[in-house]
């Protein structure tokens, strides 16, 4: 466990550490942000989980969270988006590998080995969070197009785990989009019965509980059509009567402008469940 | 004039131009963010200069001003730091040359053909905005290191240009520290005296115009010591009479992390003195 970065923002601190993960068999990078309450006393905990290409860094330098996790006191930890390292499997394009772990545990060859991005989110890391920070157990989750749909299937999966979820332009539906059909059939294997583990439009049919799913999504987003498609989750939430809040934000795009611009009322809503 | 990236961003839009300059005879990227009030009547402009190595995009996408931009209806205008391009004169090292340009009008060769980012900031850029963008012509000015000398040294240079002037990290005595004195003889010559119009140290003892100064400063900056020296500037400003508020931010370094903890406080300064 090293800290490798360490820099004041809005009265807390922005971090990067760099730690071994035995789930993943790699080192990897984590931001966290501890918001000056944590001076004080644990606070509770907000997972962000980033999209294709990402690192921990994109979250940490372009949303400014920081801003709103420290005024409601609630701790930022920003995963990396898979595993890395010169050992670990690859290929080409940016939409599988590298870059592009889509929170699931990988059962084929070659990915299998080092892709468990599911168990290193919800157990490794968090252990190891509030084992080493001023952390309480009270977690939350969210995230933003491939870590959108991770927010989504990570919470629809573990019931009782997280307080709150919430994304911004998830892949609702990966089992019906190009990109999920790329990486499930790479990390899960052509048989497209054992994807439903992982698509939260299947998962919202059979959720233990009702967890509230927010969802912020630019109607001008250049991969609404294709990739995203909320209308899926909205009618599998309708059918399962699960609670959605879809909101549809004219204008706005995929990017990091259309996140900024939304995500003090994300930080807020996570911050109302998690104070309970 | 070309639109080059368009993003709905808090309400409005986060853009970049490019056009062409004649003052430097090149290509230039420009930021430019327009707050939801300028849908409906021309706003006023905060021109922020960048430092050592960026580009427009660092303040855009890091700073997180867009918020308090937005609340106050003010236009962001972040230009690059250097001329652009292949004909364009560089340097090895990332503090002269391209990213360099110190925002003054080089004598010396190769840099005099380009390097005017002076007279591109001050004249060119303000007649381009205003005939093209809704804009008023009452116009702040802010920048951050390299960007925080710029934003000094234009509004002492030109009394009446500007309503306000601010700085993160600026390197406040260029005559005095290695970045400057390294560029300053490359662009103006080994001659010290051709330095002074163009060190804010200098500068403030000769103002016709007594603009306040709000100063930034994080006390643990990795180049407080040696390259940014803010107490030259506090005397300076005592033996002129000159007003200065420099304030000294405990724990923060040089990064955007600190820019952002503390843009809000620097844009309602400026809104204040636009809206007189």
């Amino acid at each position: 466990m090293q800290r490798i970065e360490h820099r004041a923002c809005f009265g807390g601190w922005q971090d990067v550490y760099r730690h071994h993960s035995q789930v993943l068999g790699c080192e990897m990078n984590v931001g966290v942000y501890l918001p000056p309450q944590a001076a004080d006393a644990p606070c509770p905990v907000l997972y962000w989980l980033s999209g294709l290409t990402c690192s921990e860094q994109n979250f940490i330098s372009k949303a400014g969270a920081q801003r709103y996790a420290a005024e409601h006191g609630i701790i930022l930890i920003a995963p990396d988006t898979s595993p890395r390292g010169d050992d670990v499997a690859d290929a080409d394009g940016y939409d599988l590998g590298k870059g592009a772990g889509f929170y699931l545990n990988a059962s084929q060859s070659p990915w299998a080995a080092h892709y468990r991005m599911h168990d290193y989110v919800v157990d490794e890391l968090p252990a190891w969070i509030e084992a080493r920070l001023p952390a309480t157990s009270a977690r939350a989750i969210s995230g933003h197009s491939m870590g959108g749909h991770g927010a989504l299937v990570l919470a629809l999966r573990n019931p009782g785990r997280y307080r709150s979820v919430s994304a911004f332009s998830p892949i609702v539906a990966p089992s019906q989009v190009p990109w999920g059909r790329k990486a499930f059939t790479a990390y899960l294997g052509d048989d497209s019965r054992a994807w439903q583990a992982w698509d939260a439009s299947v998962l919202v049919a059979h959720a233990r509980e009702k967890l509230p799913l927010l969802i912020d999504q630019g109607s001008d987003d250049e991969f609404l059509q294709e990739q995203l498609r909320p209308e899926l989750l909205q009618q599998a939430c309708a059918l399962a009567g699960h609670p959605l809040q879809l909101r549809m934000q004219p204008g706005y795009d995929h990017s990091y402008y259309f996140i900024s611009s939304f995500i003090s009322d994300h930080i807020a809503h996570h911050a109302g469940a998690l104070s309970e």
